[in-house]
């Protein structure tokens, strides 16, 4: 799989930044949605961005390493979570309702075969990674399979006129994985890279600290191969969205990157494809702690930061309405000239 | 004006608490949300809350003070804002419609003669207040007028069907007037409770911080007294915007505080009847500075935190599917039981 990922033209940043700036507001006033639509109008190239059908992906898959107990969770509960966002009922589909966007499921590597469902997307590696405590999560061939299918899958759904696209991910054991992947990538103590998961009390973050530590000595991978870091600590739907990120991002399209998970697989995306990050949104900063410190070694500033720490993409989906505000103010909004009104007077100091 | 603002009853408090922790979700995991639903069914008294026909009350009024030079755009800006809200070109505009917000702009004292138009509402006390850095603001029989009013317009909306009511404004110099509100009922210095407003550099900041320093020594206020504090330093806006407020309350109406001069509104009105605060989701933290820890004075949390410092209630537009989806996850999500899932497993820790 190759990937080729350009910086946005930035012929239009001068005449963007003027639009936004000749609004009726003052100067800066609206935070953290004045970078966000003239990043969007880069992306698309365009004084008028519009949203087209966004989509979520919410990539599923199991992890060995469950075996080793990193998780109060049993392993059956990512196909039991997947069945919930088929029949409509968890939180992810709730908001993706609520704003409009298009939710599909993807079965990226669960350990349970499904029946076909219009939501769901077969696009199984295996039946989840191996343990990474003995022996590396999934082979490169796997690894490439999961980035090339995630990839695909992307092109599809722009292909199909979508231009912003967020993603999610189910898979218990997944924070292991991702902060695996960070203290790697980023070379950062495992310390400051494990959480409570889906709920860990104390004696149970203590054991999954120890665990992936001695994960970690035993593989001493360092940052100069993403592809082996990922093939060694990752999962399946780790991977193939990863895959859909780098796919979506060499497409033109706007990336929707919600918690911790989705920035481990943003962040070996990046390492793969540093362009990418002009193309990412980062929809909120997680309660799951090591996420602060990533999006501040990615020196992205969230737009949320509301302690939500479930996954599946619920923080993209919250975020959505924000980043709509955005491109809706620079195209709605009247300015200075044409509204009749006094720019900052001088005099008035 | 007489109000009485109970606290919601609280009898279904424990089964309210139980259908939030039995959603399929480790409990917590969506931060902010759940305590918004919790209060959203508290005020509504039900399992099923549900928010009918949002509105957004935009206040706008003129300020004496203007003429010490407290801001750097001139008093005419108020009344070009206004038309701007009423043509449908500012930002408020832009995110009220996004959301489906009724926007209705109030005229509570600004400095202009406006004409009749369907979304604007006649209620003008007077044609800006006087310079409080002289003489009071205005008198307390206007004062008491601004608030009778205000909660009169909340009932209005109640009365057609709303139960979500949000809160803006509009007044060059009125970060001033909240300003000093904040130091006088909070106690707390005036440096601290003083921003750039609109948009002072260095030189225009401490010269807005030297002349409401003088306002303060000259009227020598304490927080014993809110009604007379607020007729010294507040505007019509701010008093009118407490008494809708306080109406809103008084009729189980959830209230959707904006940032920083609609939270020194509602500090006024807090301070009127404390139990005011179990109706209020505040919306955003504010970019101008004092508004966080005004913010900790009250000992609340905002849901959004992205820089913005605009008012006009576009941070409460801005936050609205946040709380939209508060209540959505708590009606339309399934539970561990409906949904057939495990619940956090002991053995597996």
């Amino acid at each position: 799989m190759k990937f080729n990922i350009a910086q946005p033209n930035q012929s239009l940043k001068v005449e963007l930044l003027h639009k936004i700036n000749q609004k009726t507001k003052p100067p800066g006033s609206l935070g953290f949605l004045e970078p966000i639509a003239l990043q969007i109008g880069l992306i698309q190239n365009t004084l008028m961005p519009r949203l087209n059908k966004p989509a979520l992906l919410v990539f599923a898959g199991d992890h060995g390493v469950v075996d080793a107990g990193v998780s109060p969770y049993p392993q059956a509960v990512t196909a039991q979570m997947v069945l919930n966002f088929l029949r409509g009922g968890a939180a992810i589909n709730v908001f993706a309702r609520q704003s409009n966007i298009q939710l599909r499921v993807v079965d990226a590597g669960v350990n349970h075969s499904f029946d076909n469902h219009p939501d769901l997307i077969h696009a199984k590696v295996g039946f989840g990674t191996r343990n990474f405590l003995l022996e590396p999560a999934m082979t490169l061939e796997q690894c490439e399979q999961a980035l090339t299918k995630g990839a695909e899958l992307a092109r599809n759904e722009i292909s199909a006129g979508c231009n912003v696209l967020g993603f999610g991910e189910m898979g218990i054991g997944n924070t292991s994985s991702a902060s695996c992947l960070m203290s790697v990538l980023c070379n950062i103590p495992i310390e400051q890279c494990v959480g409570r998961g889906t709920g860990f009390d104390d004696a149970g973050l203590a054991k999954k600290t120890a665990i992936l530590k001695q994960a970690l000595a035993q593989h001493q991978l360092n940052d100069g191969n993403a592809m082996q870091v990922l093939a060694t600590f990752g999962g399946f739907e780790i991977a193939m969205m990863a895959g859909a990120m780098l796919g979506a991002a060499q497409q033109n399209a706007v990336l929707l990157i919600d918690g911790f998970i989705a920035t481990a697989a943003l962040l070996v995306a990046y390492h793969l494809q540093p362009n990418i990050l002009h193309y990412c949104i980062f929809a909120h900063c997680s309660g799951e702690a090591g996420h602060r410190q990533l999006l501040a070694h990615l020196h992205v500033k969230p737009l949320l930061d509301a302690g939500l720490r479930l996954g599946e993409g619920t923080g993209a989906a919250l975020a959505y309405p924000m980043v709509q505000a955005a491109v809706n103010f620079l195209n709605e909004m009247a300015s200075f000239e044409s509204a009749g009104i006094s720019e900052k007077s001088v005099a008035g100091e």
